[in-house]
C-alpha cells in the first residue's frame, strides 16, 4: 500500500486546523511535498512535518506563480515518486481551480485525489453567527466569485431579489460594484449584508449593515481573507449566551 | 476549562469518518450525549465513545422526532450539565436547521457553539468527479432544497438556463418535477446533470445523463442519500489514471 506519487488535492478548510478534516490531516502528515496557497495559515501547513512547503500561492494582485508552472511541478514532482499534497484554502472545486489541476494531472497520467474541505463559503458566515439556509428565510445559497465583475453581474441578473441567500467569495475589492449590481437588480438598499474576515482564526471579525452601507463598510486596513453575505439570514446573529473563548475552546462560566 | 453544559451543533461531513473535522471529532470524543440524524452514519458516531446516542433523524417520509422535542431534549441535557453534541450529516446551515436549533438554544439560555462540516453540496459532486465550480465553465454554484418544490420554483425561477451550477439536495423523490420545472424555466433537455448517491460511503455511486433523463434515472433501491447536480460541470468527469481502492486508502501501482 503506497501513496508515492499521488497527488492529493487536499481543502484545508476556512483557516484553523479545527475545521481541516482526519483525511487532509493524514495526508499532510505523510507528505513529501505541500504545494500552497498564500491562505493557507501555518497552523494547517505544520500538520506537515516531513515535508518541503512550496508557496504557489497569489494574494489580492500581487504576484503568483502561474497555473501551468504548479501543475508542471506537481507532475514533475509525482514522477519522482513523492507523496505531493496540493493544499488550497477551504475546498478545492469553489474556486480554488481544483478542477483545472485535477484535468493536468489525468492528461499528464498522474494518479489523483480530491479531499473536499471546509468551504469558507458556507463556514464563515456560520462562523460568524449567519446560517446560509433557514427555513422561511432562505430556500436556497448562491455562491458566487466576486472578483470578476461580468461573471457576477451576469449570476445575479435574473435571481429574484431577496429569493436567497447570495454569498460572494473573494469580493472584497469590489463591495461597492457588487452591491451597486444587486441594487441596479432591485435588491432593497435595506437588505441585510455582512462581512466576515478572518472566519476561524485569531483575527476573526464581523461587520454587519444594510446593503447600501456595503460600498463603504470600514474593514481596516484587514488583510485576511473575506465573506461576503447578502440577504435576510444575514440580519440573523446566532451568539451564544454566557460563552468566553479560553484559549480556543469554548468556556462556559457559571 | 469545561465544556459542561455546552451543546456543540457539529457537521459530521458527508458520510466517511475522513471528512469530519478535527474539532468535530474532538467534540465527539468529549460527550457524554449525542443527539443525532439519520443519515449520520456508525462510524463517524463510533468516535462518541463514551456517549449516550439519541436518534431524533427523519429519512424520506418516516416518522421523525419533532424539532421542538429535539430542542427541549437537548436544553434538559445541557442543564444536567452534560457536554451535548448536536450531530448533523454535512454542515448544520445547509438544510440542517441548525439555525434553528440555535436560536432555540440562546431563547432558553443554553451556551452553544457551532462546528461547521463538509457539506455534500460541495463534496458529493467533488467525490463523483464533478467540481461545483470551474472557469470559464460555471462562475457560481446555486445549492437549493429539492424537497420543497414551491420554494425550488421560486429560486430557480429567474436563473438563466446553465449560466451556473444547479445542486439539489433532498430532491431525490422529486426529480421528475425538479427536471420539469428546469426545462420550464429554458433549461435545454441536453444540459448534462448527475446524481451522487452514498459520497464517500462504500455505497458511493453516479448516475450521469442529460435533465431529460433526470426522471427515469435508474437508481435501484439504493436509499442512500443523494445530491443532484445539473450544469455544463457535470460533464466534467475527473477521475484518476491508475487509481486502485485498496482499504480506503488510494493505492498507486506499478
Amino acid at each position: 500500500m503506497s501513496l508515492l506519487g499521488l497527488v492529493s488535492l487536499v481543502g484545508a478548510g476556512p483557516g484553523s486546523p479545527d475545521y481541516l478534516t482526519l483525511k487532509g490531516l493524514r495526508r499532510l502528515q505523510e507528505a513529501d511535498v505541500v504545494f500552497h496557497d498564500a491562505l493557507v495559515t501555518d497552523a494547517v501547513l505544520a500538520f506537515a512535518e516531513d515535508a518541503e512547503y512550496i508557496d504557489v500561492g497569489k494574494r489580492g494582485h500581487r504576484e503568483s506563480t502561474a497555473q501551468n508552472v504548479i501543475e508542471a511541478a506537481m507532475i514533475t514532482a509525482s514522477r519522482q515518486g513523492l507523496r505531493v499534497v496540493r493544499l488550497k484554502g477551504g475546498d478545492p472545486f469553489v474556486f480554488g481551480r481544483g478542477g483545472e489541476e485535477a484535468l493536468a494531472l489525468a492528461a499528464a497520467g498522474i494518479p489523483f485525489e480530491v479531499v473536499p474541505g471546509v468551504s469558507a463559503a458556507i463556514a464563515a458566515p456560520a462562523l460568524g453567527g449567519i446560517p446560509v439556509t433557514h427555513r422561511g428565510v432562505a430556500p436556497g445559497v448562491l455562491v458566487v466569485n466576486g472578483s470578476l465583475l461580468d461573471d457576477f453581474e451576469r449570476v445575479i441578473a435574473g435571481i429574484a431579489p431577496g429569493s436567497i441567500t447570495v454569498v460572494v467569495m473573494m469580493g472584497l475589492r469590489n463591495r461597492g460594484a457588487i452591491a451597486a449590481a444587486l441594487a441596479e437588480s432591485g435588491w432593497a438598499d435595506q437588505t441585510p449584508a455582512a462581512i466576515v474576515l478572518g472566519a476561524s482564526t485569531d483575527g476573526e471579525w464581523t461587520w454587519r449593515g444594510p446593503l447600501a452601507d456595503l460600498e463603504h463598510a470600514d474593514i481596516g486596513d484587514r488583510e485576511q481573507p473575506g465573506t461576503i453575505v447578502v440577504g435576510a439570514v444575514a440580519a440573523l446573529r446566532l451568539e451564544s449566551p454566557r460563552k468566553l473563548e479560553v484559549m480556543g475552546v469554548a468556556h462556559v462560566g457559571a
